[in-house]
């Protein structure tokens, strides 16, 4: 049975993590909330879903994934249940603790990068809260987005079996999870990332390996894969890019 | 072999989620940065494992946990991994996912709650940044705070197994997490909580619960149980308060 995704048409934000790895596994699923609206399709059904409630499964937010009656929510759960089953998840047990606690630290970049373009709260417009933007955005620059892209190209070099791979010797989602970050970074923040880059070559090497999978290359020349837009989590908003 | 917890001294912080789920199931573990400093112990030991690296596993902050040679990092993480161990996870499979949905949501909240005070950035000092804070907190009070804590009331509600507890019908690690976030939004946020707590009777019912357990009720009066300040996560600054 195909697994059902669940997460807000017209952005790729969250979702996005969860497709990837759908994608290169080539594995059978529906991408319900762009499906033709109604009972079983669309945002309807998935507002249905949030709002009724399937008992105390019922999610906090999209995205969350069906696989028959279980209901998951959450990126790093969804792909830490998907993974083993997709084949991108270590063999060892031991290492998908490891893989998800990076995972959970992209998690909180990614929170991290949402908040420079609303600082003050989800429920304001960005333009109430342009000021704070720019502060927040200035703070990130310099001092967040060198620590966790500084982490990640750590890791990888630090990984004993090469730094082909965030987690041991084959790919896992974590690696497609990584390919987009720096995808969506490289979108909102152009400037930054240019100057950036020439510190993490592990970093870019690995997205640009992901980039070269056959089953990836296929999605993004697809129209399953949406563009970046000022209504997702990456946006570009000039004013908010690096300045020198 | 006993666990090693490691999260910075002197804050309960993020570090209480996981002292609350060893202390329930008396297990034998070493709070390491609150031992005496030095190489085995304190701060200096946390650092010097944050610094030099344990390869690929390297956390990005704490609190991280070592059991023998595995080191697993970020709370809802280090709570997937010991909650089988310690009785306190779900016996049923897919509930597991259905807990690490929630607490994911725990963490997302806390991350909310800890920007009331930092919503510029957390290399500032929130001297730096109390106008914004203001703001931010006016918006978390109005809008997110009923939406998380109403939310936890809602899966209390529709549990089929009752309103007992939030998965299953057992003690499981989220439950004592969502007594510990009930304990600092009230030092947080006094005011608000008065006049919101009408709304959520379960998740009171829950949290009172919980307080009452032998080994929490110990652990609570121990000197192993760090008070709130405001160099932590919940923080009392009046002027952030609800002000009618």
């Amino acid at each position: 049975m195909a697994y059902k995704l669940y997460y807000w048409d017209g952005i790729p934000g969250r979702g996005e993590f969860v497709r990837l790895a759908l994608e290169e596994a080539g594995a059978d699923y529906v991408d319900v909330a762009r499906e033709p609206d109604g009972q079983e399709g669309g945002t309807t059904a998935m507002l249905k879903l949030l709002m009724d409630g399937e008992g105390a499964a019922i999610p906090f937010a999209p995205p969350f994934l069906k696989d028959g009656d279980l209901l998951i929510s959450h990126v790093a759960n969804i792909l830490f249940y998907l993974g083993p089953k997709l084949g991108l998840a270590p063999e060892e047990e031991d290492l998908r603790f490891v893989a998800n606690g990076l995972q959970l630290t992209i998690t909180d970049f990614v929170t991290e990068i949402h908040d420079t373009h609303h600082p003050i709260g989800v429920s304001l417009y960005h333009e109430d809260q342009k000021p704070e933007a720019l502060r927040r955005s200035s703070d990130f620059l310099s001092e967040r987005l060198p620590k966790f892209l500084g982490y990640f190209e750590r890791v990888l070099r630090q990984n004993a079996k090469g730094a082909g791979h965030i987690v041991g010797d084959r790919l896992s989602y974590v690696d497609l999870s990584l390919f987009q970050l720096v995808e969506g970074l490289r979108y909102a923040f152009p400037k930054a990332m240019r100057s950036y880059e020439a510190n993490i070559p592990r970093l870019i090497a690995l997205h640009d390996a992901v980039a070269m999978r056959p089953n990836i290359r296929n999605y993004l020349a697809s129209e399953r894969r949406l563009s970046f837009n000022e209504a997702g989590i990456f946006r570009h908003y000039p004013e908010l890019d690096q300045h020198s």
